[in-house]
């Protein structure tokens, strides 16, 4: 059955989550784009029709919202008669529009945790503090949604349960690890939102060890990691929002996200943050100005939808996972690579908005179909990972398997 | 004969002139000190009192002051029976406080060339676009004008007059080198306002080589020099105002200056820059707000003058100078060595404001004892050095002088 469906935000993420939707509106229905900005929606949807994305003639609307507004997110619910929505808005939206769809029984996808302007990297696990606090209205009101359904999280939390699944009796440990070895040409950029970029690495860095929640911090543990592709790459244990719910669904396991950085992203963050240039707090001028140096930082960094045309290389981001299998221990590396220059032409986005905005699209489509259309709450290792995979190996992010019995397509003999 | 003293501006460097003035106000007359800001100049001398620093009873007057209203200062020079006039205010005053000396017949010291806001390093010589484009008009006038009077410039012209006269026939090579060898303690600072120091370093490096103006980049050049007290230090080919006027009189001499800087001072200042966070010119946030980076970089750093407390170390600045005499090579380093921590206890300041704010104090007590009372304006190197030594050599900031016969007093036998 076709469903409407109705995109939150304007973001690079947005811009590629239009063009995969657009690319199968025979599944889906009618659709919508809405942001605070209806220019920024319009541009998106300017760009489907420039590449010629729609797969049939269809609806593709755009819609101004304050998606703070709850009430104003179920009116335009009802207004596009949308049943699935896909939230790739900033991630201080995540419970207005979660609740405007247990109010409208629309289903919810989103793809980062939900946060509070005003707080860095809470409690742990963060997914209590916010969304699962809604976890029985949404059973009670028979809602489907699917939380952290982009890449990491999203497909990483699809590969720890395949690996468990597939290749183990027991997990004793998931070591979550994201490389992007791509390379934009410029002095120095994050790949998406600065604002929100930094936020991630100001904090506390929560891992789940031996059974309970450990903290470092930022850079404080690197590792060196042999990957497909990209090769020997450094990554630092860093906090993220998968590591909250894997470790609810893997108790026994020890649960890290390994983020790769060069020592230059590192020794710029360094300074950046020392001098105090990261603070979410205002600062006051010589001249009496009241201004956030993090909003000026974000000001001068260029904008991350515009690094695309010239990102060159590749990402490769997957789960090595170890358990135990008759007795024997087994290892497996669950992972995709993406090309960033494939990315861009295909949707014109660089390969981490294509990694973050396609998997979303994938899982309405199986909410459509009805696969995955539970009717509750879940994170993505609660869903049987397989449709999702097969229908990936299709639509741009094949699934792939590294192991002591080589490297191969996670379905292949 | 004692002359009233007028001070302008009231940071860091001014509380040391304030300081140097009270201590020897046998010599000066009535002191007056003057900024935009008042409560500024009331808590300098407040400090001058609390340290008991006036020699003998007399006068120490605040007063409001836009210094950019060249009439303003003229009024406030007539009011005061201000005879010489002391400007430690921002380099973008100099011209009309240069002015009200012309129009009132006070004489004139400063210690640092004129800038003009919008611009960054202009067209050598410097000081021939602004203050020399009134030297007839000061000899017109019979106003005694000491231009660039601090350390440096200032004193290592002198340094260089003093070489060239005691140690040679001709003058091949002046090279000034400025070495901070000392420890604030914190992550970064800069040694005076962030805003002035960080535009000195952000344009053309311009040296005088061969007879003509070199171009080079900042950090561009870089040698390791072996030093007096602080040992082997790098410091790097770097614009000044010395260079301006040295290469004037000394036109066949290579004349160049050279800052030590450590790495983390590059590495923080290269960040910044090539980030854009070190711009005069203003951006725009998301938010909407106009705001000029390099204004809030300041913002966030400490303000220089809270260093003070706490640093250690000692600075070590001079010219080494090389030549012919009867034939022979020679070469000699003068130069002088100065603590934070002495300073500190002496007049509240750190060593970079101490060594920048008393000799400017020694200009005018030799202005008024008539040594220096030229009635025209001159650049430091113009006037025969060996006063200034001697009177330095008792109120703080002895010279000394190193050779092939050894180290000693600029003076010794």
């Amino acid at each position: 059955m076709k469903r409407n469906v109705l995109i939150i935000g304007a973001g690079g993420v947005a811009q590629v989550v239009a063009h995969k939707c657009a690319q199968n509106n025979d599944v889906l229905g009618d659709l919508h784009l809405a942001s605070r900005t209806i220019a920024k929606c319009d541009a998106i949807i300017a760009s489907v029709h420039d590449k010629g994305a729609m797969k049939q003639d269809g609806v593709f609307q755009s819609h101004a919202i304050d998606a703070m507004d709850s009430d104003a997110v179920a009116a335009l619910i009802n207004a596009t008669g949308a049943q699935i929505v896909i939230n790739v808005g900033s991630p201080f939206v995540n419970m207005t529009v979660l609740e405007a769809c247990i109010q409208t029984g629309a289903a919810y996808i989103d793809t980062a945790i939900h946060e509070d302007p005003g707080k860095i990297c809470e409690t742990p696990p963060w997914y209590a503090n916010y969304e699962w606090k809604r976890r029985d209205a949404c059973a009670a009101a028979g809602v489907t949604a699917i939380l952290g359904a982009g890449f990491d999280p999203g497909m990483v939390n699809a590969f720890a349960r395949h690996a468990a699944d597939a290749y183990m009796d027991k997990v004793t440990s998931i070591d979550i690890v994201d490389i992007n070895a791509g390379n934009h040409g410029r002095y120095f950029s994050t790949n998406f939102d600065p604002e929100i970029n930094f936020r991630e690495f100001t904090g506390t860095v929560y891992s789940w060890q031996d059974g309970a929640w450990q903290t470092n911090k930022m850079f404080e543990v690197g590792r060196e990691w042999d990957l497909p592709v990209v090769g020997k790459q450094k990554a630092y244990l860093s906090g993220h929002d998968e590591v909250h719910s894997l470790s609810a669904n893997y108790p026994d396991a020890d649960v890290r996200f390994w983020m790769g950085f060069g020592d230059h992203y590192i020794n710029v963050f360094t300074v950046l943050q020392n001098l105090g240039l990261l603070s979410e707090q205002p600062v006051t001028t010589a001249e009496g100005l009241e201004v956030v140096p993090l909003k000026v930082v974000k000001a001068v960094l260029p904008d991350p939808s515009s690094l695309a045309p010239d990102y060159t290389g590749k990402t490769c981001i997957g789960d090595l996972v170890k358990g135990t299998k008759d007795g024997e221990e087994v290892e497996v590396f669950v992972y995709n690579m993406a090309d960033h220059k494939d990315a861009y032409n295909e949707v014109g986005s660089q390969g981490i908005s294509y990694t973050a905005g396609v998997p979303p699209v994938a899982f309405a489509m199986l909410i459509a179909d009805g696969t995955y259309d539970k009717g509750t709450m879940m994170n993505v290792e609660e869903l049987d990972p397989k449709p999702l995979f097969t229908l990936l190996d299709t639509i741009g992010l094949p699934t792939r398997v590294r192991d002591a019995d080589g490297d191969r397509a996670w379905n292949a003999n």
